[in-house]
């Protein structure tokens, strides 16, 4: 038999990001065009955007540094002409004040997470044993497992809970329980939010820059959906960045998952220690991505269809399944979706739900809707304490597929969800 | 001031591989064409294989699986095309008996290395510390950093010198030093041998395969350079794959250092493990280079095209930098190089050298020749002990540049060790 080390064992636990890989890579290649897959963060293909990536590619191979780019290693931190690319537009548009040495590039935005928790966060040189603060849980099912020292790394706040109508309503953070201690490393959050598609607010995120500044400790923002790229954001949302701040970003969501390209833009001596764990890990990342992506950034193209294109396709999409609930969960039972305000899922919560989410999404899966049990993503709040039904109670639908994939497979997830209330 | 976790300060720890991508990436955008880089593993350019790329990748946009490609999370595991061709071929060519589950995909082959020695190794749920056996060093310095738990990890065997002529000389496996002891999590080994260019021959690792098996421990071989792809061998060598051994491979040396594609080969429980790691650290590896490669291990394309272009090319540039040795260096002082049957350097080593091998270094970098010092790929013998000179009087010299400059830097690199001894 295998012996794993202690790390090997928590890398290797099965947790919720396996099962949303394997139920994603089974349906993208089951060939059966009727399963709805309501689950993963995979991006819509949007012709107008995939068009950019095969003419950049292509325009990369005619002119020969395709050659370079495959046929040598690229520098650990990233290549240059991206991030010179990148800083521009970002001070440009953000009227920040970037030099290339607050930016490093990752195999990814998951591996960019990975990569900062461990670098400031587990038992530390002086005996500490730091933690990553989740302001507001729940938050990104991927950052469950990615502890090297086991789950205790991670703690979460429960978020307070607004109604803003009877089947609306957002999670605030709740500043009453927001304790910042001593073995903090960094507090962290995605904005938007996945899974809810909730944006913090500028208000709420200006509170947390004071209180993290004050304590010292840096505020992590997962910026994978955010502005000003992909800016998939429904509300007025404004990009922000400090030297107390790491930002991190992504290729996925404008279309090029594949690439694995992951962006941190921090502070200097951050960005030096991210490099380094890259090198060491990895040696450097890929830089296909970065160099599909480098012309349309400097030209405007990228930013011009994000705003013409890509926010538009998904605010419709949201828009679209959000108009499908009333008609399809009806009056009779108590069915509340989050606000939302960004990224490419609806969060749905069904209060006093008598079966738990997972049973929901194994019933739903059955017949062949995916969708993503809920309670995996409050993976950071302890399970002790006062008990907490909400979190068996509510599953994340993405709004990727087509019209007619997300009609069917919220019909199936109304008909599951009502058969449960009935037979309770 | 940033604290970092103990695992974030062995990461980031200054260690013999940053200096070298460091080296590499600066020569190379230098512009400066008369620099001499005689460091680092980026393989040569060898236009009848860029060809081959270029060519695949023009045709994965033809015909639309580039969006494909770039549009979507690849399977965790890698591209189940890829593997059923690799199996195939592996199974054809080698007389295995592999199935796509004894393969995974990583980022790049260090990752591989990476993922493997601390799932393995380092503290273990028993309260051992368990470690990885070099059991003939020096081995590749990417390895150096690589513990998560510090160096502890690590621990190498003092190997055998034997002289084959007077200028020429091998490493060889020590048995006698050689204890596997119940801590050995796993017996590793590069083979080829970066930096050596030394091939353990397939007697010495069929004794090795003896005792790991029946130590129960895995023996670990990485195969970036070695039979039946990209086989950099320039002296006959047996594959070697059995339910005890973890084989390593890459697609770097047949040019596509850039895509950061790594292959695992083990026995399926290792594999699962392995992929669950991916999925945590990095979501999916990106399944670019997979793509590139798949038609011509097909076709056999690949195979015929290493056979008849690339191995010939490195066996001609070995011959050739070992045609130069004795003229360069001459009589008057007591050079020696290592055996080269295989990969992309020559080891160098300079007995009684007066001066330390980093100040050889030094001075040869301040001349425009980089090379890398020796004693960095001894990192896994304990300092403590009988002192051994030896690791200070060697160097690595990679061969993948033009004649022209392999001549120019070899030149240089033969002056300052003249020198050297001449003003001791």
């Amino acid at each position: 038999m295998m012996q794993l080390s202690e790390i090997g064992g928590h890398l290797t636990a099965r947790t919720g990001i396996d099962d949303l890989m394997e139920d994603l890579f089974k349906a993208l290649h089951s060939g059966d065009a009727g399963l709805c897959q309501l689950n993963g963060g995979s991006p819509a293909v949007i012709p107008e955007v995939t068009e950019l990536w095969r003419r950049s590619m292509g325009e990369l191979v005619r002119n020969g540094k395709f050659d370079v780019l495959v046929g040598h290693y690229a520098h650990p931190g990233g290549d240059p002409a991206f991030i010179r690319a990148l800083v521009c537009f970002l001070n440009e548009r953000c009227g920040w004040n970037l030099t290339p040495e607050n930016v490093a590039i990752t195999q990814g935005g998951q591996m960019a997470c990975f990569t900062l928790f461990n670098m400031l966060a587990g038992p530390c040189p002086d005996g500490a044993v730091r933690e990553i603060l989740f302001p507001l849980c729940p938050d990104y099912v991927g950052y469950q497992s990615q502890s090297l020292c086991g789950g205790v790394m991670f703690r979460g706040i429960r978020p307070g809970i607004r109604m803003l109508d009877g089947h609306t309503f957002k999670y605030v953070i709740d500043f009453d329980r927001l304790d910042i201690r001593p073995e903090t490393a960094a507090v962290c959050m995605s904005r938007p939010t996945n899974p809810t598609g909730n944006v913090v607010t500028d208000e709420e995120l200006g509170l947390l820059r004071e209180m993290t500044s004050r304590a010292g400790v840096p505020l992590m923002i997962d910026n994978a959906y955010g502005p000003p790229l992909p800016n998939i954001c429904f509300v007025p949302v404004t990009p922000a960045w400090d030297e107390n701040m790491i930002l991190t970003m992504s290729l996925s969501k404008i279309g090029l998952p594949g690439t694995r390209t992951g962006i941190v833009i921090a502070r200097p001596e951050i960005i030096r220690a991210v490099v380094s764990m890259v090198t060491t890990s990895s040696l450097c990342p890929n830089n296909l991505g970065q160099a599909l992506v480098t012309p349309y950034l400097e030209d405007g193209t990228l930013e011009r269809v994000c705003r013409e294109t890509l926010t538009p396709f998904y605010r419709g999409r949201a828009e679209f399944a959000l108009s499908l609930l009333p008609k399809l969960f009806g009056e009779s039972i108590p069915w509340r979706v989050h606000k939302s305000e960004g990224a490419m899922f609806l969060w749905l919560w069904f209060e006093g739900l008598p079966i738990t989410c997972q049973e929901l999404y194994e019933r739903c899966k059955s017949r062949g809707c995916f969708v993503n049990p809920g309670h995996h993503f409050f993976f950071a709040l302890p399970e002790e304490g006062e008990p907490w039904p909400h979190r068996h109670e509510c599953i994340r639908i993405s709004f990727t597929q087509t019209e007619e994939l997300l009609r069917k497979g919220l019909s199936i997830v109304a008909d599951e969800v009502r058969k449960a209330y009935s037979r309770s």
